[in-house]
């Protein structure tokens, strides 16, 4: 069965986002924030003890040190740096696991470190090297086809190919960007159609409308709305059907 | 032969602070900060391996999110607050550990946390349990006679009771707040003759003039003046001859 | 009429709290967060807009540099410190003002420091102080009958006793505190007859029964409920028609 | 006579920075850090006070809100955050000013706000909206013939163009990049001459040996080193025999 992982753990102090609750129950992974672009040590310490009793696959969830940018400007930093504030998170969220003898399953970098990392190899390789010094053993979630998940392979680390259910392709196999009016899927219909192409027949149908090959192991889904929710059921329901 | 610790790792980005490099040679067990109330990933990560390289105790120093008053104002916290800081920094210390196979040695509070932790049983008990949760093999470095250092005895880590060269005791073998006049001691040869009584006779002599009984496991060093640093030199010779 | 105010712009980057929009409508005075507690410059910007669009009174709401906890911790620091974030803060906020050529109108200190000038006479005279040397026009929004007040009125501040629709006063005329159990009012209409009973009799009914005096100059509303927005709009028709 | 100006007040906490004392006896203007890339509110206090002393120029130093990067890593952000981060600075440090009926002089962005700003239009325009909505009478200090410094020509405010003692011109007139090895003057006479040929002839040479033509209204000093110090004493002496 296809892996279905959301990224979660994202409020801060009195501040709430997403509805971990109610999606921890459509998901297998998680995605935690680590306290740089989100959530913060008493965040993380309910998020991971709930993913713990749903019996979840728990990942570090590293971003950028910019709370209220989310983690989403880029910030140009060294590739030495890179490697410090992945490690440095990874081994936070990871305390809070240690204190329930549960063990950190992957690691997906967080909006503009993940992009960045999609395409800059000297990032991509701080985080990949990060991550195996932290633990080898941890899977690397990656945008699929992306130069993070090659560089995690050719260094030796499991890599989950990540693919979106609500987004579109261009036809080089990328990701439209968010800029264009078309980026985003909002008929359920259409994104389930999508990830059944994923799952059975490993192709994706672009935005210029033919068919190209797509590495899908994992498939993202969003848990900030109510219709992230509705469709996170949906999807979960058509993955167990196939 | 007594232990001889030092609070390192307290640079921050542009911002040096002590002088790690030195102080490295002359102790042999470093609290490391973890990016609450200073230090930051690279700094931590280059602090680490020089920690490492001088095959030294490493311990970590959490503290209170504080840069600015660098962890010596109190902020009034939940007792569960200050577990989720306290495991939020063992485990991101123990990243930069892990990355290299080194073992995290201890435990040492900062600051005010440490001060709130010294009288304060709940407090105390927060930090107590996070240690336990997270390795509870880790030795815990707790004020002489504290309430800290009865709470880590009575849930089974083993304590070492911190005394200091340069500070004055009280008649009740608490330490003369830094409030007053004589807090601190500021003569060589006074330090070096209060660590001798510690190690030699389990005894200080107070402010008001008669010995008192003490516990000394381990003696904190200052590593931030040239004065730190010739002091810990000869309590290094002290300690090594006696 | 009496003034009736709320506060503000406590949204941070994705991170939205209160509904501004709305509230403004009903209130005449807004008070606006400063970035320490809660607030970003972009909020700030965003908030202080739309408040001159609706013509209020805009003040400050200077708080502690702790986002995770609101503001709501104490923090201990020294009055010079308090007296330096305070200006920093009223800096801060009337930068957006003076970019529109709005006046700044009042000062209410947020959370835990609005706690401690309260009862603080140090507190309280380094926000004093730092409200008469930005600008001593301004008003200072203070627990009516607090030390806060009382200072504010003796170095020549103009101060708007500051009472609240929605919580219970105890015999001493001191608010309930909130680890009591009934410390808030939850039924409109007790809120509004505590609110007629300030402005018509100036007095309020305590806990214990009996009536005490009080002085009434503005009535804090709170803007992060839809129940706190129909309260809100009862006490404006109920202040209009009084 | 030309304009001296230096960086200061880019302590923060327990952290020095600088040498502020000092170097403000030899420069005519400083630029003081405003809590975003350096500084916190006691710093600007005393920085502020000190300067007043001294009867200098002050200027805002506003930066990207990166402590730890000390404002010299880019982020990118909406021009409108450039907008609202540089009105929010100017106005904190426009606090310390109020409270001492001292005027703010001029506005210079730190960092990689200043890089920035110098080849990218909509930054600029975002810091020369910000500072005419603030108050137009204030300097901008730009590098010299930087798009900075002719968008802010274009609006209207008056602009000294900045030239630099220690730093080497390429032939097109812009800085040689710190990346190059010739980036810096480590030589005194060598910096004195260079500034003697900004003010007596208004021209530089370059590293490729020709002379361009530069126009100089204020001339950076740094005041990190014991060097600096030395430099900006005889600059101040060679700028008042001129």
């Amino acid at each position: 069965m296809i892996d279905l992982n959301c990224d979660l753990g994202e409020s801060f102090g009195q501040y709430q986002l997403g509805q971990d609750e109610a999606i921890m129950k459509e998901v297998t992974s998680v995605n935690i924030a680590c306290g740089f672009h989100a959530g913060d040590p008493d965040v993380m310490k309910k998020t991971v003890d709930m993913a713990i009793t749903n019996h979840l696959n728990i990942g570090a969830h590293p971003g950028f040190p910019d709370l209220q940018g989310f983690g989403r400007r880029t910030i140009v930093m060294a590739a030495s740096e890179i490697y410090n504030i992945t490690l440095y998170q990874l081994g936070a969220l990871s305390g809070f696991l240690k204190a329930k003898n549960y063990p950190l399953h992957h690691v997906k970098p967080h909006g503009a470190l993940y992009n960045m990392a999609s395409v800059n190899e000297a990032y991509a390789l701080a985080i990949v090297q990060a991550i195996k010094d932290f633990n080898p053993v941890l899977k690397l979630y990656a945008l699929s086809g992306s130069v993070l998940a090659s560089v995690g392979e050719k260094h030796g680390l499991t890599v989950y190919h990540e693919v979106f259910a609500d987004r579109t392709y261009q036809a080089d196999g990328t990701l439209t960007p968010r800029t264009q009016a078309n980026a985003l899927i909002h008929d359920e219909k259409q994104a389930v159609e999508q990830v059944l192409g994923f799952i059975q027949q490993g192709k994706v149908r672009t935005v210029s409308g033919e068919w190209v090959s797509i590495k899908a192991d994992t498939v993202c889904v969003h848990g900030d709305s109510s219709i992230a929710l509705s469709l996170a059921k949906r999807l979960r329901q058509t993955i167990e059907q196939v």
